[in-house]
């Protein structure tokens, strides 16, 4: 009898963003973030570990193809590596791109493309020192 | 009043493998398994996170001795180290060695190795980017 | 609507300290810790993983404010940062200073000091292959 | 007699910048830089390993006061660190913010900060697997 | 004026091998590589660090093209990865693959590939414990 | 014709020490090792990168026998492992216990242990942002 193996791969990102809420006056946001609130931007190398989880295929031994995991993963992260977070992310527009609203948004967006019921568990490092995760 | 804490130390042993399924044809083997499916083998650095998990007995601080955990964890991975997986560990025999059997394999013999009830989790590491995972 | 997402952040400090049972006798101390019994002490660069837990507040994005969480901490890690544990800290003055036992005693003054509900998890490294945690 | 001994310590700064050159025209900017060109911008978490030389005095055991060194050194991080290079670092306002220059503009800094004789070798991480050095 | 930098990228493959010399017999064999003369032969994770040098280009500010340096050495990693390198390379059919020829090996290989004058070091690590050099 | 290349190895220890300078006065030791200076010691996991070199042997492909190394680093480190550097390493008992004179301590041992014309390059960690070396 099969047991439920969890499959973690890591992947990594380069962005530039800025931490600044519309709710807040200029006072409270530099209080809140900081050198994060720096107009100009600042950025990050953010890497990812996802985790998926379920019964390995007899016929394979695996839990999911790697070729098909990494595409679909890939494909997301091409949207924002060597991008600007809040300019050209739509989602970051009105929502701050907080290390706790990028997991948010990886999760949404990967929810719905690898079979949402497989997906476990998502970290984010924002530095060596900062990650966030999400998980069922 | 005592609580539940984990312990968790990291192991590791090189090994060869190939990945490929006798329930499968030549080309759909090569198209699963990709570079992983090559008939001469390669090879990995494997690494181990092992977790128990107890309350720490009030006479030594300690859930379990290292002592002893060590040496039925080398004694495991002494059967795997600096080996081929598929010719010369009987279970990969019809068991094809992917990740996610090779750390359910770990998972079988330290369970019956370690008293059971207190190995709490299990991660593998194929590479630095790749892991696999099982616990209660 | 907003769900939990979790922030992790890393510490560390370095400390000197020497396992010994005052409920044990000389040979079986030695059995137990082995070098770790070493009269004269030894020491470690000890390194934390804290986990916190909430929902981002829609104001700022973030679960909890980076400058307070950071204050909290190495405020409490200063009374161990370049320190003899056994000699210094006085929770281990009749306690043994084993990973098991420190991760404990960093919970309890956490749990005291960032407001309880939010702590998550918490991991300790002795040496890069030994961790310890506690978590809800 | 005393021997020639270096000391490293690591410093780390998040910085935001775009690689784009003046003497080229749009399309061979894109061929050259590829993603790094992207006019929105993207960053990096830096680290610095840096080295300075030299005989240990034999008052301290010491080649250089580490307290000393730091201040020197986050003294200049601090002009870099959430910043974006090129619109907030003079120097890169006309110099290309490859790591190239990058670690030749922190030398040419250091040098003159540390009384130069001693500052030995400085390399730059731009990502984990991405690094540029300079030495004597 | 310019200055002489160098540029570090990190590249890697899995391999199988064998440690066994011809010149040897059998009962040496066993007594030089220990578990490494393991007849099935065994594999590791290879990482390596490749170090070119020279003076950035005033154009571009780089060295060299990361384009150009990624695609010579991913076409002659494509030669080993995931391949069993004794019996699939044939630089290694009447040569030992130990480290220290599989390092020489890559060392003479790209010295032909990146025009000679710029490879300035090469590391390779067959663990996390263990590396080979060669440098001018 | 072969050539000259480098092996590193990585070996590890723990042990407790204390800053401080007989031939300063208390307030001078205070303001130069700041916290190192503590009276009751604190401590390091030390990690060491050892590296010799020569020109592979024909018949073993290898430049030195890894368990000849191993046995003569490791009898060297037993000395300083799990131990109170100042009371219980007489070298240190009139030397201060620096990552500088712990590295040349070793270099001196280690150049009487390995004939000495092979032994190349010495880099002691004592945290993971503070390393000293030396080498020829």
């Amino acid at each position: 009898m099969a047991i439920t193996v969890s499959l973690t791969r890591i992947y990594s990102f380069s962005a530039a963003h800025r931490l600044n809420s519309e709710t807040l006056d200029e006072r409270k946001n530099i209080e809140v973030y900081d050198k994060c609130n720096n107009p100009q931007g600042h950025g990050h190398n953010y890497k990812i570990e996802l985790t998926v989880t379920g019964r390995p295929d007899p016929d394979t031994g695996m839990i999911i193809s790697r070729t098909l995991l990494d595409k679909k993963v890939k494909s997301l992260l091409h949207k924002l590596n060597y991008k600007h977070l809040d300019n050209e992310v739509s989602y970051f527009k009105d929502k701050i791109s907080s290390g706790e609203n990028i997991v948010q948004y990886l999760w949404d967006q990967l929810d719905t493309h690898i079979g949402g019921k497989m997906l476990y568990h998502l970290k984010l490092w924002e530095t060596n020192n900062n990650s966030f995760e999400l998980g069922r």
